[in-house]
Order: structure tokens, then C-alpha cells, then sequence
């Protein structure tokens, strides 16, 4: 047997919280000595008056922001190279994200491509990219999320569709981490509730992902350290974040969904998403994201109601929230103590379960709470019949950077079933 | 009624965490770009091999590393000028701080007086000193801590004695944080027990102090964010810390003082000892660590009986961890729930303690350890009578920059009460 790993690592952004932080953005742009900044932001973001106060506030303390509000939700290669080429006619000296994942990983993409040109497969994963190293050090960026979502803000990745493939992928490093995340509750106020839905399942998802994926000690160790990967591995830091993250989307989005001005609801779920995000961050995430990718690039007819925007479309969190009940099914028995706690942090009643039914407790659990937040009935109602669980299959097997980190090897045969299971739901 | 703030923020630094981490330094150094490096050590540690173990791996890895092992445990004004003094006789584009907190904070020392070269005042916390700001980043500082304590190696601040002035006093700048923090738990196999407890009872104390500091949001909003301290009181993200931390070293100090070869204990009181440096660092202490700067201040005859070296001596842990039992004594009715929640994650029987009877009962949990871990019974068997309290008063009410961070307004009646408290324990 090979030697086992035994060390972990953790990384993080700096990060100022609170009701009303970004009131204090021309200050700290200015604390890092910031004097021209590009602002990448989505129309909707833009409209909703959030770009206007950043670039306001930062105007007050001698920093110019230009905004761009060219972002994509679901940014694609092609929405890249638009940002990028936008960017390339102003010179910066630091670059702002505000939005979502999509203008946050926006927003590291081009701090990326303009400080270190290159072709855009160039830094993008590997096998599908050339998987480049970043060379060095990019500028300064601040991430201002405005969902309590991805958990951009504070990690080192930026997805994107590689439009020709029809397939999810992005660009991973260290360097892409912002320089200070500000992360203000106050931005998602005036989320309409499927969004809070969906952003806050992408959450509790990442959260329950990275406390069940398969430990650091339990992988062998690296040849080198510096191939060990940033997803070292559930450990005792990432499920110090993820537990609470658990804890805290467990009791506060339904709360958040049915009462979208509570402040406290927003104020702890924001605190999940940031905590999610460092845990998952170092820790990964595993089967549901890696099904997500071909749930969502696979999409026919699906809009969710009460999405603003028009065209076909599963929402990141949404795709990754109906592949759960059924991944945790199937992995529970394989990581039956680690279900059963994450049960525990959900609010079940995990003392009454035994372990190895903790996964089937748990599909149970996630399963009520998909039916409250109002979310399609499994992969039908978005449209995917037992036809197309070929496709699904071959998706998810391509995402083998995330299913590394699941519990249990994972094949087609189990992915079938996984599939087959989140066709309808309840 | 003044403005509340409303606003927190979390800086930490990139971990590495493991057994036999340190085995990799070769490679993290070269990954920080670091060719030439000097590594500031004490004797001791120098004698246990650690330095020569890191020496050998940088070479390997085409890093020469150069060791001074002239390091002072309690470091004064004379020992960082002496380890200044050597550092500029040589170039090197990093530094690594070896040791417990004194070996690592005269690394942050020596980084920040080579880079920024100024009056060994300049930098020192006013009133003391001057107060100047850190002009701006420093070179990179790997810490490797190798006890179990001051967390040092992920906080800001690097503390040391004025010996003309017989005051504790310090540095504080968030530039003065290591770039890295290598945490490799056999480091602390061969720390006698003496050290083990007096190391882990200041780590528990961290965590305690932070846990029950005066949380961000009932402090007064600062006139400008930039006048924000590094200690913004607790917080959410400070709490999870701390309440691991004091889980974890309630349950497994004096297993490591009983059992010096337990690895599980080791490492779990190492990750505390990480845990309660990132938790203080970003929240602050209070009380106890004010009153501990007098307390070895003024030391005349004590040493602890099985500390190595020699001369008058309370170590920095024993130090504060005399004043605990009385500090929570009285501050307990001012913070009620909170210190009941601190006796819950010490283990103690939160449930069957009135609110405001929890601070009586914190204060037997931590009698009942000092005395488990053979500690002095109280500042008498350190050589303190009453005829000192009024000069230990005064000292504590010097330390104003830590007794902010108290749940209430700590006066000199309330400190001569805590002192006379603390006289004898038992
Ligand atoms: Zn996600
Ligand atoms: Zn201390």
C-alpha cells in the first residue's frame, strides 16, 4: 500500500463582514493602493445600484472604478474573452468583482489574462486546457459577492463553458485567490427567492461535499508536495467551516426563501456561503458538483420560475441541489459516520438512525427541504428523461478532478444508478 | 449613544498542518521563491536538531539557509537588536522564525527592522513607543512554531521587554504576519512537561480570552475604518476558533503533560494551539494576558521547578494562566451566557450552572487543572504578598490596549480584587 498523506494545507482571504461593509470599499481599495480600478459586474448587479455605490464610495477616497457590466451568468469562453478584450484597452491597477460566481470568476479571469497573456486554453484545467501554471503573482482583487452562493470570494478557482464542447470546466490556482473579500448581507436584500434558493442549496451542497469527501490522510501521499492539489481533502479545518456552514443553511434558507427582508436570515446565510466557500475551498467537493456540470450544460427547454433573464437554463445551484438526495444514498454507506454527523449539523435526528442508514436519512432530509424551497421534482421536470442518462453519465465521469474526492471510487455503474434515482424525487 | 459597529474582519495566514510537515520545508520555500534565508532559532531548539533538519532539507531543495540560534526566550529591546544587528550583516530575501514565540517573534522583528530600517521605537506600540505604521509589505517569513502556544506564527503582533522600562510591550502590524505557517506537531515530542502545560495553558487562555472578549458589535464604530484595530472583539469566525480550540485543549493538555509521547495528544493540542492563534489574533485577549505582564515583569526569585535554563523566570503561559480563575470570577456576571458556553466547551457541566453562577464555576474548571498539571498554587508561590498588588495593579492598567477587549470596564478596584483572588488558589 502506498504511504498515506498526512499533511493538509489551508488557505484563505482576508475577509471584512458585515450589514453595511461596503460603505468601507474606497477605503480599503485605497488601503491597497489602488488608484484605477476595473469593476466586472452583471447588468442585473449593475441595475440594482450596487456598482454605482462602490464606484461612489470609491470616488470619496481618491480611487477611480470604471464599471463594466458586460458579465454573462454562466460565463462561457466566449464572455471571457470579451471581458478580457475590454479590459485590455484600460490599463488597472487592480480589478473588483460584484455578483455572483459568474462576475467574481469573471473578474479573476481577467485579472489572470491581462497580467499574464496567454492563449485562454493556456491556464484552463487539463485534459481539456493546457493546464498551465499562473507564472506569478496577478494584481490586487477585491471580490464583493452579492449572493450567498458560490463562495468565490474566497477561493482559487473560475469556472466557465467551453461553448464548442459543451462543457463546464475552468482555470485553478493559488494566484487567482482574491486579495480581500467584502462581504456585505446587505447586497442580497433584493435576491428573489429562487435565486436565494438556489444560491443557498449551491451552499448547504458545498458544505455537506466537502465534510464527505474522502479525508486527507485517507489519499496517498503526493510524490512531490507540489503536486498535491488544492483540494487536499476533508480535515479537521475545512469541517471546522463546513460544519458550521451546515448549521447555519440548515436553519436559516427556508427562512431566507419565505421571508426575503428577515436580516438575520440573509446575515447568517451570507456567513455560510463565505464559510462554505473556505471549506470546500481546501477541502473540494465531489459527486453532486461534478453531476451539475453535465445537469446544467446539458439543459434543453428548463428555466426556473421567477428566474429574471430569458432562455433555457438550470441554475449552478439547482443543478448541483437535485443530484444530492440520491448521491447521499448511494455514498452514505461508504462514509456512514461522516453522513451521520453531517446529518447531526442538518438538524436531524441523528441519534435515531444508524449509521449505515445515515445516507438514506439524509437524501430524506434534503429532499424536504428541496420540496419547501420549491425546486423542480428531480432531473424530469428540468426535462431529462431515462434517455439521456447516457450523456449525464459520460458528463459527470469527465469531472474526475471532483470525483477524486468523493468517498468510494465512482464508475458508471454507480452514476447510472445516482442518475436514474434523481429523476423524480419525491 | 454612539454608532455601534457593525463590521469584523478575519486576516489569517496560509497553513500547512501535519506530522512530519516540516519534512517538506525544502520545497516551500523554494515555492515562496526564497534563495538565501536566515533562520532565527534559541539554543534549545537548536540543540534538539530542528534547525539542522531544516537546513538540510532547504539544501536539498537549492535554498541555503543560514541559522542564528542567538534567540532569548522572553526577547528584550537588547536581544532583537543583537539578532538586527546580525541580520544586516548579511542578505537574504526571507527569514524563518524556528521555536516558540520568542524565536518567532524576533524573526518578525528582524524582517520588519531590515526592511524598513528605523529606531528600534519607531514601530513599538504606543505609548511606549512611537506607533509608526509598518511602511509597507515585508519580506517573505516562514514560522515553524515548536510548542504548542503562542500561536504566533499566524497572529500579527510580536511582543518583547523594555528592560530599562521592566515593561512587555510590542509591535502590531498586520505586514508583521508570516507568509506561512508550517505546523508540524512531532516538533513538540521532546518538550518537557513543564513546558507542555505552561505552553497549552496559554493556548486554553487564548481561546477562553477571545471567547469572551467584548464582541465587534458593541464597540463604538470607528470615525474611519482605517482606525479599526486588528482586534475587533469576538466575532463569528473567532468563535468557531476558539470554541475548537478550547474543546480540543481541555480534552487533551494534560494528556500530553502525562503523556509527553502521545502523538494524538500532540497534534491535537498543536492544531488548539493554530485554532486559538487565529481566533486571538483577529479578536484580541483581555484580562488575563494584561495581568501576566506584570506578573513576569516584576518576577524576583521564581523559577518553575523542571524548566530548562536558569535565572528568575514565570513563563509566559504560567503567567497568565495564575489570574485566570479569578478574572473569570469576576468578569463572569458581566458576561453570563458567554462564559457558561466557555464551561460548556471545557467540558464542564454548563447545564447545572445558572447563568451568572458561571463564572464561579469556570473558575473551579481552571483551578482544577492548574492543580492537575502541577501548577504554582497561586502568585504567592510565585513570591508575590499583598505589598505587590498595587505595582501588579499598575502594570495591568498599563496594558489598555488588551483591557478594551474585557466584557466590562476593568478598573483598579476590580484588578486589586482579581490580584488578591489569585494570591492562592487552592
Ligand atoms: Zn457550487
Ligand atoms: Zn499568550
Amino acid at each position: 500500500m502506498a504511504e498515506m498523506n498526512r499533511v493538509f494545507t489551508m488557505e484563505t482571504v482576508p475577509l471584512k463582514f458585515g450589514w453595511g461593509a461596503l460603505d468601507e470599499i474606497g477605503h480599503d481599495l485605497a488601503a491597497l493602493g489602488l488608484r484605477r480600478v476595473l469593476l466586472l459586474t452583471d447588468p442585473g448587479v449593475a441595475a440594482a445600484g450596487h456598482a454605482e455605490r462602490v464606484a461612489e464610495r470609491a470616488r470619496t477616497c481618491g480611487v477611480e472604478v470604471v464599471v463594466w457590466d458586460g458579465v454573462r451568468s454562466e460565463p462561457t469562453d466566449a464572455s471571457w474573452r470579451e471581458a478580457i478584450a475590454f479590459a485590455r484597452e484600460g490599463a488597472w491597477d487592480g480589478f473588483i468583482g460584484l455578483g455572483g460566481g459568474s462576475a467574481i470568476d469573471t473578474a479573476k479571469a481577467v485579472n489572470l489574462y491581462t497580467t499574464h497573456p496567454a492563449d485562454l486554453m493556456a491556464y484552463i484545467n487539463r485534459p481539456l486546457g493546457d493546464g498551465r501554471p499562473v507564472p506569478g503573482p496577478l494584481k490586487p482583487l477585491v471580490a464583493i459577492p452579492t449572493t450567498a452562493g458560490t463562495g468565490s470570494e474566497t477561493t482559487s478557482v473560475a469556472v466557465l463553458d467551453l461553448l464548442e464542447r459543451k462543457v463546464k470546466t475552468g482555470v485553478s490556482h493559488r494566484h487567482l485567490r482574491p486579495r480581500l473579500a467584502v462581504v456585505d448581507p446587505q447586497t442580497t436584500l433584493t435576491l428573489p427567492p429562487a435565486v436565494t434558493a438556489s444560491c443557498g442549496l449551491d451552499v448547504l451542497c458545498h458544505a455537506l461535499e466537502s465534510y464527505t469527501s474522502l479525508p486527507y490522510d485517507r489519499r496517498p501521499a503526493p510524490a512531490d508536495p507540489a503536486q498535491r492539489p488544492a483540494y487536499v481533502g476533508a480535515n479537521p479545518v475545512s469541517d471546522l467551516w463546513a460544519a458550521e456552514a451546515i448549521r447555519l443553511g440548515a436553519r436559516w434558507l427556508a427562512r431566507a426563501y419565505h421571508e426575503p427582508g428577515d436580516r438575520e436570515a440573509r446575515t447568517r446565510l451570507m456567513l455560510a456561503a463565505t464559510y462554505a466557500g473556505m471549506g470546500f475551498g481546501n477541502a473540494g467537493v465531489h459527486l453532486p458538483h461534478a453531476m451539475s456540470y453535465p445537469i446544467a450544460g446539458l439543459v434543453r427547454g428548463f428555466r426556473p420560475r421567477g428566474w429574471p433573464g430569458e432562455g433555457p437554463l438550470v441554475p449552478h445551484g439547482i443543478s448541483v441541489a437535485l443530484g444530492t438526495p440520491a448521491s447521499f444514498r448511494h455514498l452514505g454507506p461508504h462514509a456512514p459516520e461522516r453522513t451521520r454527523e453531517a446529518l447531526r449539523h442538518l438538524g436531524g435526528d441523528a441519534g435515531a438512525v444508524a449509521p449505515e442508514e445515515a445516507g438514506a436519512a439524509l437524501a430524506e432530509w434534503m429532499t424536504a427541504l428541496l420540496r419547501e424551497l420549491e425546486l423542480p421534482n428531480g432531473l424530469a421536470e428540468v426535462g431529462y428523461t431515462a434517455a439521456d442518462i447516457p450523456a449525464l453519465v459520460e458528463g459527470t465521469l469527465a469531472q474526475q478532478r471532483l470525483l477524486v474526492n468523493a468517498p468510494v471510487a465512482v464508475d458508471a455503474a454507480l452514476l447510472e444508478a445516482v442518475f436514474r434515482d434523481s429523476l423524480r424525487l419525491w
